[in-house]
């Protein structure tokens, strides 16, 4: 198994990407990670280690920066890490990719550079949640990469989300569920319920419409949306988690009981920050590429990185793309 | 000025309601409260405490239930507690309603039986969420009575709700922001992008696209959305909050040391859950009604109610109402 990973992508690049391969090349030495970017600054990083023998390194000499525009950034530098990663995934040197770059722009250079699965409408991002079920985690699918959605693509979204969840977050049979303003079919705008009348004829595990609400609940595994809607909840769900542990920190720093109260309970708080923490998550994976795409958050420090990386390594031994390429193979011969 | 309640309408109703007006006919003796619904369970609920001169009942014998289909049950029940507390205000018996029963009801009721400002396409549902703003607090207009949106409709939205943030929340010339999936002028989907240049030009004090990550960091005073998004973005910052407070608990109950930290913090730790405690903000505004229509969260406590009664004081002493509907009928008229 090989994955690419663009070493310059992220607001801590090179640093904690480079140690996130570190810790993930010793950690499996049946994985070989490629390294793609400034060589330099990539061997910098390194230090006194020794190289170890699963890590290589791809120079590549630009870099994408997180405001770039990302079609316009994928088309004008196609000596960028991000690009030329995705290129050997392409060329067949790699079988996944990680990218903890401008996100926009890891879509953009996985679709143009490596391609959409025959039968795929639109590739979507599909991103993990905590949630109070089982497995302590929901999937949401798109979270971004589609703004303006036509109810097949949603269905669509929903099999390459649930194949993920099986694929990937080791979740067997899981509940799908449609993102909308009320559980009732009844409910929603043009879009939800012309989606709804797809899905729950789709052979899915399915539970039908799911609250935002409720989206952390653990009422569904996978739950289906346009990009747009998608990107809301995700965002809206990181900045108030943010807040109220910034509201908690604040609370702490109020009296000297409270600061006294906040010193007792540290490690018991510790955990909670670890559940809420966003980084904790790995990252997004752009599915329906010929592929496996990792897009990490923007400031993936290096333990994200390695989760992110061991995603990846699960996902090539669990053969999601072949299975996804043949899934929708077999419905465009029906 | 009198405002009609509807006694019956939410979880906690009648208990809670009348005890809400119990204790705001107290405060405010300048006003009137008429409690519309079921006499004798409305009496009931005085006790042996006298009735204040500022306090009438209005019978009214049916109910409409939060499960009911909105619009079907408007229609069918004509002497529910909702329908004829909107009639009082219809009639000029009354200038505001307050319900926290069923909101698609509330806002159906109020639609066809008070009516539509002239020049108003839709009338939008104003809902306050806490943020890290001088305020600290952001409006969202609309927060769920519009599931398709024109772009025309959305610039309304922000009119409205800006008027609002003036005349309830007292925030002068408020900030106005389209929500959306980027900051940038290019980011959105096709309506947002439509509103977007409508709004930039509008005369507002505007601050463009709002991220749903920004919206609680205070950036703007109010935030302007289809319904449907709008929604989705209320619901998951009510659930995040839960979540995370939830998590908070497990975390102080997780071992002897923290359950004695939870306890020297605990008087702090009551305020942060009041900050991000929803039924503190009162409740909901639907604007471009011939009248003031406030509706409180279904599960609201009498101190939810009071909070929402003052806002439709405060609300009726700055006449809203008359200054949107001239505002709209001079649009109109050029």
């Amino acid at each position: 198994m090989r994955i690419a990973v663009d070493a310059m992508g992220g607001d801590l690049a090179p640093a904690e990407i480079v140690a996130g391969v570190l810790a993930a090349a010793a950690r499996w030495t049946d994985t070989e990670f490629i390294l793609v970017g400034d060589q330099d600054a990539i061997r910098t990083q390194f230090g006194h280690q020794p190289q170890r023998v699963n890590i290589a390194v791809h120079h590549a000499p630009d870099v994408i920066g997180m405001e770039d525009d990302p079609a316009r950034a994928v088309r004008r530098k196609p000596n960028s890490s991000l690009v030329q990663a995705c290129r050997l995934v392409a060329e067949g040197s790699a079988e996944a990719i990680f990218s903890a770059g401008n996100t926009g722009a890891a879509a953009a250079a996985a679709l143009f550079t490596i391609g959409r699965l025959d039968g795929v409408q639109r590739p979507a991002i599909a991103v993990v949640l905590p949630a109070r079920s089982e497995s302590g985690k929901v999937i949401v699918c798109d979270a971004g990469a589609n703004v303006d959605c036509k109810p097949e693509w949603l269905a669509q979204f929903a099999t390459m989300g649930a194949m993920y969840a099986e694929g990937i977050e080791g979740i067997t049979n899981p509940r799908v569920g449609l993102l909308n303003i009320g559980e009732e079919t009844c409910k929603g705008n043009a879009l939800s319920k012309a989606a709804h009348a797809l899905l729950e004829n789709a052979g899915h595990n399915w539970v039908g419409n799911v609250e935002a609400k409720a989206v952390m609940r653990g009422i569904a595994d996978v739950i289906t949306c346009d990009g747009f809607d998608g990107n809301l909840v995700l965002k809206v769900a990181e900045s108030t988690a943010e807040y109220t542990m910034s509201m908690l920190k604040d609370a702490f720093g109020s009296s000297l009981m409270a600061k006294l109260g906040g010193l007792l309970a540290r490690s018991s708080l510790r955990g909670l920050k670890r559940k809420v923490d966003y980084t904790e998550y790995g990252g997004a994976v752009l599915l329906g590429i010929k592929g496996l795409v990792i897009i990490g958050h923007g400031c993936s420090p290096a333990n994200a990185v390695v989760a992110a990386l061991g995603r990846a390594r699960t996902g090539l031994q669990n053969g999601l793309v072949s299975r996804m390429a043949d899934h929708f193979a077999a419905i465009q011969a029906a």
